[in-house]
């Protein structure tokens, strides 16, 4: 194995360790978040971020020639955690079905990267992050950041790492805009990319829907411009922003199937509004009030805005001219789910289609799933079976070896 | 022109009125919102709501025999105000374009009737109404009132005016629920029913969107348990309340042809985000701010509610068995709109199967717009054809004859 640039990049794999009642068959097991410095990062803003703090967890092993290295990229609450256990934990990362010995994501052949945007609030520098100043958190004093920043910060991450090419970058939603925009900026860089219920923009629709959520945090009192750490958090509007979310994550469908009109509590009719009458109203309070707990409201947002901002065109024409630099032996694995509606698959259409004009591999599938956008999240079967092959085949002809 | 119940009911008329610059072509012109007091109603949940007002506005002429009234219902932030102007308005009623001289709802032909709902805020009784204890306003003392509740109060209205039988109940969106509820509470009283965009009870998706506005409202520190009265209102809540609405009351495509990316007042990029960056976020706020001025953060939580309880089958098993009791000669005109998500073409033809499964004369059409659940309030066109001439079948078998 490979030294990479000073860190280790082995993950802690402990196959043999269990938490009581919890079996890590297939995981990866405990993990930890490792932290990267870097004195600056040059934004498209003009500004330049000093210092940068990333994130990242890494999984697997990096191969003698350093050719089986995946970057995972996380959606808008997502983490660098995307697989296993932190010490302690009960739940595993965000995308745990996928990432480990076996699975999708095959720990055994691959070296698995994910890292915290720039901009979030999970480790690497963000608004809540603290000034250079050394007053008080950033606050609204953190730069604006897009979504090319986000990628170039991962960039430097790579280098650090001495991974000087990738097998695949891959994400879900914000995932898989970055997982784009990777393309884009270093087109040498990628082997293959799979972006999964994403787009190349964001509707107006989609730019509603984070307005909105942004309002809600914007207008609680507690927000005081961004500027409120160390006092009372705007829990009440972050909460509110995160329920609209998780009302586009879900579909009429999966909805109807997993609450259906079902009362909580009591079949009478009354109320006073402060009690939760449908199990849907429970549901999504509980989500909100989850949230809260874990997540900043000036990195919702921050990480809005640069999705909202996103167009990967960024003034080249069409969007053909704007992947026309990507190598014609990249590998394209496009998946969107057909209940999906916050990220419908006319999106993921036009990405197909523009990657097809270039003359570019590219794959798509429609999976037809109910569980609408949270599909990139549930539907671990069938991208398993879909992302296994397709990483198999990527890496043959690459003819890249695993570490072992 | 028969007298009603002490009432007058002829509206004011005045075909050579005009504003400035305001054209009163087909319209019924100036018009005044009247009030109708009741000493009680009962309640479905047992409770009475005593006093109570009624504010409706009447449009045409009833003929001799009273068998040319046509009510009409409002959606969720309508009101009595259907057509016409008030004194001094620049803007008329919400379905000014539906009725008048020569329009869908010929006021040349028949005699129109709208009401605001109870629990609202336009001038029916509400949470903003005194208290009859005359201290405050009601607030949450207000008792629970249902969508039942609502048809109820409008079935003192119409007995107070001496109508005994309607040639039509129409209404989109709650008002298409309402028109459906009293084919089932009065079926004896309803000639034909119109119930547009709207379903027999609300799917989890919609009670989720219903919830987060209220969750807004509530989470506003300004609402303090709906006691705001006199003080600041929770304004910031009801804002992103009606935001939520306003997304969900278009569609993707209708968003698109009206606000694209556009980006508002600048190009480059940079945001503080106070300040507005694309159009569509401008729109939002707009309607949010505007609705403040015109609604009741309350009356928003008791209608919302009236509308997530309401379900047409009331414990009466099927919905083709809650339907079982309507007369055979009944007319209906169901009619959905391609793009509207949030009350989706299948909730319709549920309806219409299940009158259908009673052997009714039903007429069903998916009208294709692009302008999501807002059609039945923008799609005056297709609508006006239809409805002219549904009506006018219906006039025709009943032997109605115009006032005249």
């Amino acid at each position: 194995m490979r030294s990479a640039g000073g860190c280790a990049v082995n993950s802690i794999v402990v196959s043999d360790y269990y938490i009581e009642g919890q079996s890590f068959d297939g995981s990866v097991g405990v993990v930890e978040t490792q932290y990267a410095e870097f004195s600056e990062l040059p934004l498209d803003s003009g500004l330049m971020l000093s210092p940068l703090t990333i994130a990242y967890e890494i999984h697997g092993a990096l191969n003698d020639n350093g050719s089986n290295a995946i970057l995972i990229l996380h959606a808008l609450s997502g983490d660098a955690h995307v697989a296993g256990y932190h010490e302690g934990d009960i739940r595993p990362g965000w995308w745990d079905a996928m990432v480990g010995p076996g699975k999708a994501f095959d720990t055994n052949q691959y070296f698995i990267i994910c890292s915290n945007v720039i901009g979030g609030c999970k480790g690497s520098s963000g608004p809540s992050s603290l000034h250079p100043s050394g007053d008080r958190p950033y606050g609204l004093r953190f730069p604006v950041v897009t979504l090319p920043d986000m990628v170039r910060a991962q960039k430097l991450l790579l280098d650090r790492l001495g991974i000087e090419r990738l097998l695949a970058v891959c994400g879900g939603s914000m995932g898989g805009m970055q997982a784009l925009q990777w393309v884009v900026a270093y087109p040498e860089m990628v082997g293959s990319c799979i972006p999964i219920a994403c787009t190349h923009r964001h509707s107006p629709m989609q730019i509603a829907f984070n307005e909105v959520g942004r309002q809600a945090i914007m207008r609680d009192p507690s927000w005081k411009g961004g500027d409120y750490y160390g006092g009372a958090s705007p829990d009440a509007g972050l909460t509110v922003a995160r329920m609209i979310g998780h009302v586009t994550y879900l579909s009429d469908e999966s909805m109807r199937e997993k609450f259906g009109r079902r009362l909580r509590d009591k079949e009478v009719l009354g109320y006073d509004f402060a009690s939760i009458d449908f199990e849907v109203e429970s549901y999504l309070k509980h989500q909100g009030e989850v949230f809260i707990r874990r997540f900043d409201a000036n990195s919702y947002l921050y990480i809005t805005k640069a999705l909202d901002y996103f167009d990967l065109r960024n003034g080249l024409g069409t969007l053909v001219e704007a992947l026309s630099d990507v190598p014609v032996d990249t590998r394209f694995l496009v998946i969107a789910f057909s209940s999906d509606w916050l990220y419908p698959a006319y999106q993921s259409k036009e990405i197909v289609r523009a990657l097809k004009g270039n003359g570019l591999d590219c794959t798509y599938l429609d999976i037809h799933s109910s569980f609408g956008h949270d599909s990139f999240l549930v539907e671990t079967t069938q991208q398993t079976h879909l992302i296994k092959n397709f990483l198999s085949v990527t890496a043959r002809r690459l003819g890249v070896k695993s570490a072992g």
